[in-house]
């Protein structure tokens, strides 16, 4: 059996072993390695009919129905679905945990055959572009070679985009939601205190937690409070909590949770753990903070973009402070400019990064209005 | 000898002993409590000449000259001094430890006489309108009935409004920068987080790390980095290191502080464990969250001032996402509608919070402006 932290991994995920070698960003080469992944739907007969969609930082394989774990609806439950928007009657819809994850694919709770014993720091750093190289794996071991339609949210947003740019005819259609072709100085910011937060756990034991039988609940804890502010905006903290307080009348002149936005983002911070990897956490977020196509590419964006026959659907939410409008409309300039037929909708809302989450009703009836096509 | 963390605390502070007993806000009565404080200049024969500077919340009373643990100029060493804005050759300018600070000022830190030991958690957890109160108590205790010109940013800055809607009459000139007249539900926020942080370093000891010799390092650094990130602006981020690497030409792919903005951050949350009392700052962020001045005298900001007789300046900076100007604005407009003589400036800069303690043209001619005259 399996472990991470204390808790015994009893989830049997669904996965496929990828017995073709990759070579990573960082000169490392894997083989027979795990990617797991669920989905939704049925593959009609020239395959023509797939749509892949590609998870954020926390996110995973389970976009619909119940996760395994959280015994929650999936992240993206009311967007796939028979008759939703990812309509399961027409597509054929799939969602892989990337690499470096924590729900059954390749990653640093992965055991290593070599030592028996979880990866944990020796696993490889992993970038975005190595994520999607996976993907293209199991892609071809399931033997899909068109995409009808990608789509992600944030760090998905960045797969779909690297995505396109290793395999410029693929994708039919694109959807990359609230994201960026590199990762800002506040983003690796906010992401160095979550990694500085989880490493001065002790109980994180430079890595070894799992074989230690520990877990650094609290410094993951204190990760995530920290990420979860950046995803919603000063707005929707002032609609949802203001200065409200948690069950009582008056403070308590103590250090308890007195204002419900206190004690909201304690429970984030609690539940997180219970359903993610530490390590996992340093991957991801070192992934994404390497993420800068131009500098990867040595080129501008728009000459990344040039030969692709994608069709692009961007969008972004006016109150997302992680990923800002600014960055979405950079790559529209850039996809313009490369010739590709590229559509894009800014989003009024006060939800900040977490919107592609949320039911959001223009955003829905845009996707809708894209896809529906 | 007093310790803070293994830290013998060499530095003696100028102090005086307040023997009036102050009600704090928690119901707690203090008595016999030092304040600790610096000045510069000369106080003339009708003490006319007074003012009196407020200091943010990891502030403290070395405002000129060399600090004495960092052996660094002053936080406003720009601002005071000889034919500086604040001109101690005309001024008497002076700067106290707020109560619950760890620079000789009544803190946790402090000794409790009945334990013997650091009060640690049983300091009693304080406001900013007994911070304010213990500065009024100090000023009584110095003689000093009128303040010519009060100054103070960030908590400094609600120190200020606090104490003239205490005082309406005291205070001739008040400035009050880069502040609010209550604490938004994004700062709880992130100063949760940071308490959060502090609390789950195991050398917290539950707050008892002074009398077992020890220091949560670690928590206060990343509580430290999390405060100063939104201290500055994304674009201030961006200008100052982007993605900049630091000494290296391509990424390292590890955990190392790749980018510049890591190794700046992890910088910042070092150097300030060692001059700073982790409880103090649980303390003082308590005291910050629970500022909100309608709630506290149950009535309209425009009704609190009422009856002030002070002239305002108010000043608020386009990038300072911690302190946004509509909270400025809020203030101008409720001192507006008391009938007070109020001046506001917004000063356009990309430097975020921290624009105050900078070298910021603009700013600096404002306070020449309106302390010149």
């Amino acid at each position: 059996m399996r472990f991470y932290g204390n808790i015994p991994l009893m989830v049997e995920h669904n996965k496929i072993t990828i017995k073709k070698a990759l070579k990573l960003d960082s000169g490392e080469k894997i083989s027979g390695f795990d990617i797991a992944y669920e989905s939704w739907g049925k593959i009609n007969a020239d395959k023509s009919n797939v749509i892949v969609i590609m998870h954020a930082l926390t996110g995973d394989q389970y976009v619909a129905g119940k996760h395994p774990i959280t015994n929650k609806k999936g992240w993206w439950d009311d967007i796939v679905g028979k008759g939703r928007i990812l309509d399961t009657d027409k597509y054929y819809v799939i969602c892989a945990n990337v690499i470096g994850g924590c729900m059954g694919s390749f990653g640093p709770t992965s055991i290593n055959p070599k030592t028996k014993k979880p990866y944990a720091l020796t696993f490889p750093i992993i970038t975005i572009s190595d994520m999607v190289n996976a993907h293209a794996l199991l892609l071809d071991e399931l033997g899909i070679d068109k995409i009808s339609c990608m789509i992600g949210g944030s760090m998905g947003g960045m797969q779909v985009l690297e995505f396109v740019a290793k395999f410029p005819n693929r994708v039919e259609r694109a959807i990359a939601i609230a994201t960026t072709s590199r990762h800002s100085a506040q983003n690796i910011a906010f992401h160095e205190i979550g990694r500085q937060a989880i490493m001065a756990d002790p109980d994180w034991c430079g890595g070894d937690y799992i074989a230690k039988k520990k877990k650094p609940r609290k410094g993951l804890s204190v990760a995530r409070m920290t990420a979860h502010v950046t995803y919603m905006s000063e707005e929707s903290l002032q609609d949802k909590f203001g200065r409200a307080l948690q069950g009582k009348n008056k403070v308590s002149y103590g250090f308890d949770a007195d204002f419900q936005v206190e004690s909201y983002l304690r429970h984030q911070g609690i539940s997180f753990v219970d359903r993610f990897d530490a390590n996992s956490y340093l991957y991801i977020t070192r992934a994404m903070d390497y993420f800068d196509m131009e500098e990867a590419y040595g080129k501008h964006l728009a000459e990344i973009f040039k030969t692709t026959t994608t069709k692009f659907l961007l969008v972004s939410f006016t109150s997302d402070w992680c990923y800002p409008t600014e960055e979405t409309k950079y790559i529209v300039r850039a996809l313009t400019a490369a010739g590709s037929d590229t559509s894009f909708v800014e989003i009024k809302t006060s939800k900040g990064h977490d919107a592609f989450l949320l039911d959001e009703k223009e955003f829905k009836a845009t996707l809708k209005g894209f896809i529906g096509k």
